[in-house]
C-alpha cells in the first residue's frame, strides 16, 4: 500500500547504467532549454526571474519519486503561469513582497488540493473540463500570453489580465516604444519562427543526423538567448534602454514553510483550484501521449500526486504553481530520457545553473524571453479547431466559442467557469429530454414497439410508455410532463404502464416523480404499472415506499402485463 | 402564435356565470386567507406590512392573463420572502428607501429572467434543482424562518439571515423579552396548532358540512388575527410594549417603473436567479398536483411567462417577489375555483381591502402574524425525509444533508448553491465510469457476451470492448484510460475493437478520445475498430476527419469484425 504512493520503487528496481547515461543526456538537453524557459515564465508570473529556477529543482526531484510518466517533464508552463498573475494581481502588487508570498502560497494549496484529490481518487474532476472548453481556453490563454508579452518587446509599460486591458494598455504607451528594444524582440520572434521552420532541413543537409537536428532545432531559445545577450553586453544596449534581466540572487533557493494565512488561503482557494484542475488536466494528457508510444501506462490518480508533491515542493523552495509541460517532455522523450531519474538529473543541472550562470544571463534582455513565450504560445492557438468543432457539433462549439470569449474579455478565472458551467448545463440539457416511445404489441408476438413507426395492437384503456434512458434529476420532470400530458390526451386510459428496459438507475428525485405520477394518477383515476425493471433498480425501490403506494403492479414482461390488463377480444360478429 | 402566450384566451371563450360564482366564492375565501399572509411575509423580507398587500394585487390579475393553472394562487410565500430578505440584506439596511427599492428591482429582474427563460423554453434550469436539494432547502428554510420569528414572539430585537446568527442574537437579547408580548404569540401558536388538528373535527361535531369544516379550519390564521387585534384594542396593550402593525398607508399602491441602476442589478442577478428558479420549482410542483386532480394541464414554459408577468406587475407596483404559494392554492382549489378568474377577483378583494381595511389592523400585533408564519413554516419541515433518503440513496442523502447544513449555517443562497453543486457533481461522478466489458464470441452463434460470465471464444490478437453508455466529457477520459490499460497489459493484442451497440451520442471531447486512441494505439502498432456503431452517431463521425484516420475499420456487426479479423483456426492435430 505504501509502494502504491512511491513508483520510484518500481523503476528503480531494474535501473542499469545503460539508463542512466540516456536519462543523463536527455537531462543535459532539457536543463539547456528549461533554463530559458524557467526565466521567461516566471517573468510572465509577474514574479522575480529566479523563482522561475527555483520552482524548477525541488519540483522535478519529487515528480521523480512520486510521478506515473517515466519522460514528463515537470516545471513552469505558460498557461499555469499567467493564471497564476491573474490570480496574485488581485491580491497584491507585482514587485512586492506579498506578490511573491501570495504565489508561494498559491503553489502550496495547489499541491495539498491535489495530493488530496490524489488520494481520494478524485482524478474526475478533470472530466468537468470538456475538451472544447480545455481548447478554447488555451487558444484565448496563448492570445492573452502574447498580447501580454508585446510590451517586453516595445520595451514599454502596459499590464492586465485580459485582452481589452491589455490592448488599451498597450496603446496608452506606444509612444513610448524604445527602438533597440523593438530591434532585438522582433529580431528574436523572427528567428525562432525561421528556426522552428528551416533549422532542422539546414542542419539534416549539414550531414547531422535527423535525431540531433530535431534536438538542435528545437533549442532554438538557447540560441536567441546566448546572441541576444552577447550583443545587449557587447553593445551596451541596457544603456539605450533595453531592459535586461539584471541581477540575480546566486545560489540555491532557501527551504522554507509557506505563510500560514487563512485570509490568503481563503482568497487563494478558488484560484488554486482552477490551476489544480486546468496543471492536472495538460500534463496528463502529454504523459498519456508519451506512455502510449511506449506502450507504457501512467496512472492518473497517482499523477495527481506526483503533481500535487511538485508543487508542495516549489511552494517549500520559494517557487511557484508547475506542472508538466509539453514542448519540454516531447525533447526529454526525443532525448532518450527513459525513467523518470531524467527530471532528477535535470533539476541537478539547473541547481548548478544557479548556482555558477547566473551572472552571465545579467544581460539578457526581456525582449528575448518576451520573444520565446510568443512564439511558444502562439503554436497553442488554435482557431481552426473552432470551425472543426462547429462542423462537429453546434452545442460543442458555443461551449468552446463561450470559453474563448469570457477568458479573452474577462480573464482566464471567469473564462474557465463560465466554459465549465456551460458545457455541464448543455450536458443536461441534452440528457433532459431522454429518448421516450409509446409502445403496442407486434401482432402474435411477445414483442412491443413504437406505435408510430410499426403496425402494432394498441388498446384505448391502455397505454404504454417505454423510457431509453436512466431516471435522475435532470429528466424526471420531463417524465411527469411526458405522463400528464398523454394522460390528459387519452381521456379514455384506464391503465399507464412505464417499460423500463433500459432504466439503469432511479435517483431520489426520479423516485419523488413516479410517487407523484402514481398519486395524481390516482385522483385522476389512473392506475399505474411498471414493466421490465431490472433487478438493481428494483433492489432500490424496494427499500422505499413507492411499491406500497403503487396503484397498480410490477409486471415481469411487457407481455405478462399486457395480457394482464388489455381488454378481451369480442369474438367477430 | 400570440394565443400561445395568452392563455386567458382559451378558458375565456367558455366562461359562463355558473364558473363566476364558482370562482367569486372561492376569491371571498382566499381574500380573507390572504391578507394576514401577504402582511406576515411582508414582515419576513423586512418590508413595510402594506408592500405585502401591493405584492397580491397586479400580479394576480397578471397570472389570471398569463398563467396555464386553473386554480393556483399567487403572491408572496415564506420561502421566497426569506430568500428576498437573505438578497437585499447584503446591500441595504431594513426600513430605509434603499431596501425597498432593492426589493421592487429585485422583482423586476427576477421577472424579467422567468419572461427570458419562458420565452427560451429554458425551464429545465429547474431540473438543476434536484428532489433531495429542494426538499433540504426547504426544511432548511422552515427552521430559519421560524427561528427569525421568535424574536417577534419574545419582543425583542435580533436579526440574521442564517440559523447560528438568528439564535446568537435571540440569546443576546432575551432579557429584554416583553411579557405581554409572549402572551400573545405563545397564545396564538397554541391556537393555530390546535386548530389545525381539531378545529375540523369539532366543526363538524357541531353538525357543519365537511367542505365547509374544511375550509373555516383553514381559516385559522383569520381568526387569530381578529382575536389578538381585539384584545390588543382592548387592553391598549400597545402600551405595555406589545408592537402592532400601525398606521398602514391607505389606498391602492402607485404604479411606477422599476429604479434603472445597473449597479444594483448586477449585485441582485444571483439572487434574482436562484429566486426566480426556486419560485418557479415550488410554483409549478402545486399546480401540477392541483391540476392532475381535474386531469388538466399545465404547460412548465408558459407557467414562466405567467410567473414572470407576476414579478413584473409586482415590480410596477411597488411589491416584492411572489410565487405560487401552497396552502392558499389548495384553499382556492378546495372551495371551488375553476379558472384563473378566481385569482383577478382576489385581486379586487385585496384591493378592497387595502382601500378600507387597514385602519382596522392598526392593533394587529406583529406576534400574531409570526406565529402565523411559524406554525405555517413548520409544515415545510420534513426532518423525516433524510431518513427517507438516506435508506433510498447514500448519494441523493449526502445532497440533501449538505444543502441543509450550508443554508443552516451560511444562508439561503450558499445553500442551494452548494447544493446544486453537489448534486451535479454526484451525477457526473455517477456516470463517468460507464459499465462496459470484454467480450467474446458465444461459440456456434453471432452473439458476443462478456468474457467474465460467459464461456466465450476470445483470440490474442483481438481485444472487443463494447461500452454500455452514451461517451461524452464526463467519461471520455475514463474510455482512454481503459483502453490504454487493457492494450499495456495484453502485449499480444494487434486489434482493438470499440463495440457501440448503446453508444447513442459522441459528443466533441469523446470524439478527441478516439482520436487519441487511435494516434496512441498507432503508435504502439495496435489497430484500432470500431463496430455496431448506431445511424445517427455514424452521421455524425463523417462530418471529421475521424474516420479517415482511423487505422482500422468501422464494422456494421461485431459478427462482421470477428469473422474478419481473427486468427483463422488450426485444424486439430
Amino acid at each position: 500500500m505504501f509502494k502504491r504512493y512511491l513508483p520510484i520503487l518500481e523503476w528503480m528496481k531494474i535501473y542499469d547504467r545503460q539508463m542512466f547515461s540516456s536519462d543523463a543526456i536527455a537531462a543535459v538537453i532539457v536543463t539547456i532549454m528549461l533554463i530559458p524557459q524557467s526565466l521567461a515564465y516566471a517573468l510572465l508570473a509577474g514574479l522575480p526571474a529566479e523563482v522561475g529556477l527555483y520552482a524548477s529543482i525541488l519540483p522535478l526531484i519529487a515528480y521523480t519519486i512520486f510521478g506515473t510518466s517515466r519522460t514528463l517533464a515537470v516545471g513552469p508552463v505558460a498557461v499555469v503561469s499567467l493564471m497564476t498573475a491573474a490570480a496574485i494581481g488581485n491580491i497584491a502588487v507585482q514587485g512586492t513582497e506579498q506578490y511573491l508570498t501570495a504565489a508561494i502560497a498559491l503553489a502550496f494549496i495547489s499541491g495539498a488540493m491535489l495530493i488530496l484529490m490524489g488520494i481520494f481518487k478524485l482524478g474526475l474532476f478533470a472530466n468537468f473540463l470538456s475538451h472544447p472548453v480545455i481548447s478554447g481556453f488555451i487558444t484565448a490563454s496563448g492570445l492573452i500570453i502574447a498580447a501580454s508579452q508585446l510590451k517586453h518587446i516595445l520595451g514599454i509599460e502596459a499590464s492586465g489580465h485580459n485582452l481589452l486591458d491589455i490592448l488599451l494598455a498597450l496603446c496608452n504607451h506606444i509612444t513610448q516604444t524604445n527602438l533597440a528594444t523593438v530591434v532585438i524582440g522582433i529580431g528574436a520572434i523572427a528567428f525562432l519562427f525561421w528556426a522552428r521552420k528551416n533549422l532542422k532541413n539546414l542542419l539534416l543537409r549539414g550531414g547531422l543526423n535527423a535525431r540531433l537536428s530535431d534536438l538542435i532545432a528545437k533549442a532554438g531559445p538557447v540560441f536567441v538567448v546566448i546572441i541576444t545577450t552577447l550583443i545587449t553586453w557587447g553593445g551596451n544596449l541596457q544603456n539605450q534602454g533595453v531592459k535586461v534581466i539584471g541581477v540575480i540572487p546566486q545560489g540555491l533557493p532557501s527551504l522554507a514553510l509557506p505563510p500560514f494565512d487563512p485570509d490568503l488561503w481563503q482568497q487563494l482557494f478558488v484560484s488554486a483550484l482552477l490551476i489544480s484542475v486546468v496543471g492536472f488536466v495538460e500534463s496528463v494528457s502529454v504523459a498519456q501521449t508519451l506512455a502510449a508510444k511506449r506502450r507504457q501506462r501512467i496512472s492518473p490518480d497517482q499523477e495527481l500526486i506526483g503533481l500535487g508533491t511538485s508543487n508542495l515542493a516549489s511552494s517549500f523552495s520559494g517557487g511557484f504553481p508547475v506542472t508538466g509541460g509539453f514542448s519540454r517532455s516531447v525533447v526529454n522523450f526525443d532525448a532518450g530520457a527513459e525513467t523518470p531519474a531524467a527530471g532528477a538529473f535535470t533539476a541537478i543541472g539547473i541547481a548548478i545553473a544557479t548556482l555558477l550562470l547566473t551572472p552571465l544571463i545579467f544581460f539578457l534582455p526581456k525582449a528575448t524571453l518576451a520573444a520565446t513565450i510568443i512564439v511558444a504560445v502562439l503554436s497553442l492557438v488554435d482557431i481552426a479547431a473552432l470551425k472543426r468543432t462547429w462542423t462537429y457539433s453546434r452545442s460543442d462549439f458555443s461551449a468552446m466559442l463561450v470559453t474563448i470569449i469570457v477568458t479573452l474579455v474577462q480573464g482566464v478565472e471567469l473564462g474557465i467557469i463560465a466554459g465549465v458551467g456551460l458545457s455541464i448545463f448543455l450536458h443536461l440539457h441534452r440528457t433532459s429530454k431522454p429518448h421516450s416511445a409509446l409502445v403496442g404489441q407486434v401482432p402474435g408476438t411477445e414483442h412491443f414497439r413504437n406505435i408510430d413507426r410499426h403496425e402494432v395492437k394498441t388498446d384505448k384503456h391502455i397505454l404504454t410508455l417505454r423510457i431509453d434512458e436512466s431516471l435522475y434529476f435532470a429528466n424526471a420532470r420531463y417524465l411527469e410532463d411526458r405522463v400528464y400530458e398523454l394522460v390528459a390526451l387519452t381521456p379514455t386510459v384506464k391503465h399507464l404502464i412505464l417499460m423500463c428496459p433500459a432504466v439503469n438507475l432511479i435517483d431520489a428525485s426520479a423516485l419523488e416523480s413516479l410517487e407523484a405520477i402514481n398519486a395524481r394518477l390516482k385522483d385522476s383515476g389512473v392506475i399505474f404499472h411498471l414493466s421490465e425493471v431490472k433487478g438493481p433498480v428494483m433492489d432500490k425501490l424496494k427499500r422505499s415506499h413507492f411499491l406500497d403506494d403503487l396503484t397498480g403492479q410490477v409486471f415481469l414482461s411487457q407481455y405478462t402485463a399486457w395480457e394482464a390488463l388489455r381488454t378481451p377480444e369480442k369474438a367477430p360478429l
